[in-house]
């Protein structure tokens, strides 16, 4: 429901962002974590990603991430920014499903996108991408 | 298994944090996010957080998190680090079940802590427990 600034709030009082807001700041954040359910319970893991052509895309490599997406598994993935200053902040909460990306064309033009992963440990090959099929954010002004 | 630097390193090449790491992290950060699952999808909730007794503690009001919290069901928890320019970066996960703490003598002590929720919009009343039943962190060098 708007309030007397025009913003819409939720029923805990903060404002929701934009459809247009959400897309600025996914495309403008480069750390977000995915959440998924690993042997029924929920796991947080960190990636360095990129907002490409309106999906999530993050590269890693064998383990419980990409095992995750190749079930096509329902995932969240979650960009967040707080100021305990000024206690002001902000999130948005992507949902989908995670699919791994073969490796053709596609992943040669996500090559291009020069996205390193969270870890330069070792080498990852593999590209995760998640598609949103909801998103929304919050913010506390 | 250890390197020649005497660290752990995890498949992906990333070291191991001790326990007491983790546990110091956990101390000094004060927002983590949650994941749980609601209507069978994973969702991730920033939450301004103490780490008070070992247990992860943070204000809530009614709603899907403390929905999640009433049914007892396992979350985790998260926190992270990342350094874009040195690219190094740490994070810790917690697994648990969430508890919802009943206003007593417990939750009197919790308001002590001076801990304030994500968003200020409203009061929130209610306090979440996640005791941790599983704790992990990795960390980039």
């Amino acid at each position: 429901m708007p309030d007397d600034t025009g913003d819409a709030r939720d029923h805990a009082g903060m404002v929701v962002l934009t459809s247009d807001e959400c897309d600025e700041l996914l495309a403008s954040a480069t750390v977000g974590r995915v959440a998924f359910v690993s042997d029924g319970d929920p796991v947080i893991l960190p990636v360095n990603y990129r907002y490409h052509e309106g999906s999530i895309v993050f590269r890693t490599e064998s383990g419980a991430k990409l095992d995750a997406a190749a079930r096509r598994t329902p995932v969240a993935f979650e960009i967040d920014e707080w100021d305990p200053d000024a206690r002001t902040g902000w999130s948005v909460l992507v949902k989908g499903v995670a699919t791994a990306v073969e490796e053709n064309d596609e992943a040669e033009e996500l090559y291009g996108l020069g996205l390193l992963p969270w870890t330069h440990a070792r080498e990852k090959r593999r590209w995760v991408r998640i598609r949103p099929e909801e998103i929304s954010g919050r913010k506390v002004v």
